[in-house]
């Protein structure tokens, strides 16, 4: 059953509500983390939960509980939920009591968490991709409810009957509208380094730690979408769907093989769910 | 009475709560306006209404009722709230069943309106600038809720007991957290051009048609924080508090005489609120 907590309320998901004292209401003013999880745990919890508490500091938006309690309380919304594979969305924003763009330091935070059935990660899954403008801020880095300009992108993918849309900006490819993208060529892997201009995720990471793991060299550093035509293989990862190879950009064909590295690393990856 | 108004709903401004489908929430996926008003009236309501409709339009979020009934809808919230002085807020939103980032055509949107009691706008408040960098996206001419950068420039401003942050973006002034900004120079008034860096506020054009009307030159090109200084004087300019000189800018004095061309457009535009 999907269901959702809000500042020590559970409900049904849809059943949920919120104040008008919640400042994403008026602002977008709070920040987010999701995960994956299956069979009552959460697949890399102390990360999502380390980049979530990190993230509310750098935006000073006090935590209402205590770090430790966190993950116990996104566990216990996982099992009030009963599901066997599911997505934990949680995300902290900011109170206040009338609507006026400069903070109230006194006015507190809301916790909400939500945990809702996804199905399980498919290895074998293989996206189409348009390119968008990347038009967003310059606090990329930051994982805040302001994300109108990847709503943008990620529609416009959708009326293309694409799954991502690959933000560039000035000829350089910085990320997907909510994954990272990653691109092989010979063996090497190339990815956008992590800067403002992007988040750099979890699963970025974990597909790095991959690569090293068996000899591909990584190279962090920024590529143009010729460099995504000429790769032998391009990777799209994000917490959710884990890691999928991409065999399309704005309609033009992708190197996508099934027994290249390409998919050697998106099998690690998703095995690492799998048993983890 | 501050009093809230949402999908039909009216009640007391600290009772209206919103569902989980609100795409505000998750995405801060709505755009908003807001107007002044007195004695039952909004103050360029026409082109407050007009702006709302274009905006929503250029998002593709749909009305939930026709254009013309907006603007009776905002003046009968207005007349339940009772108050005399008062900002009259409205925004739309996108609903959507689950948390996503495309949108689903089908799911329809969502009206808030608030009115909240103001004190009667100042001719004579004089306002202290604190300049903070401007890291915004590039839609900043499409009034959403996407405010965290205004949220983090205003509470920054406040810190310092400042009244408003002015963005500077590669050297150059765009606009304020909530404002624009213009500066007199002789017989000149110098603002930042219309585009995708400013949102081209209703009272700048307002102040640009009080310059037309007393032989006041306007010259719309942008500056820097240099030209500030040198001006003769710093307008900042919205629709909620309608002209106010700056005196001050990072702690060090602008010039704001009580008697100059810029004490002249900002009484001509307080007369016109007064009488309307």
């Amino acid at each position: 059953m999907d269901i959702a907590y809000y500042n020590g309320k559970v409900t049904v998901y849809q059943d949920m509500s919120f104040p008008i004292t919640d400042r994403a209401v008026f602002f977008g003013d709070g920040i987010y983390d999701a995960a994956i999880g299956k069979d009552g745990e959460i697949y890399l919890e102390r990360e999502h939960t380390e980049r979530f508490i990190g993230t509310a500091k750098r935006l000073g938006i006090p935590l209402p509980l205590s770090e430790g309690e966190l993950p116990l309380l996104l566990r216990d919304t996982v099992k009030k939920s009963g599901e066997e594979c599911y997505m934990v969305y949680f995300h902290l924003t900011r109170s206040g009591r009338k609507r006026e763009h400069a903070v109230a330091t006194m006015d507190g935070s809301n916790l909400l968490i939500t945990v809702t059935k996804i199905p399980f990660p498919d290895e074998n899954e293989c996206i189409r991709l348009v390119s968008y403008p990347d038009e967003r801020y310059g606090y990329c880095n930051i994982k805040t409810l302001n994300l109108l300009p990847s709503v943008m992108a990620a529609t416009y993918a959708r009326s293309f009957g694409a799954d991502e849309a690959v933000f560039i900006r000035d000829g350089v490819v910085t990320e997907c509208a909510h994954s990272n993208i990653s691109i092989i060529k010979g063996d090497t892997l190339y990815t956008h380094p992590k800067s403002n201009r992007i988040l750099g995720g979890i699963m970025r990471e974990k597909l790095i730690e991959a690569c090293r793991e068996i000899g591909v060299n990584v190279v962090e550093r920024s590529f143009g979408k010729a460099e995504i035509f000429a790769a032998d293989a391009t990777l799209v990862t994000s917490s959710t769907k884990l890691c999928r190879q991409a065999f399309e950009l704005d309609g033009e064909p992708l190197r996508c093989k099934t027994d290249g590295l390409g998919q050697k690393l998106t099998k690690m990856l998703h095995f690492s769910f799998s048993n983890f």
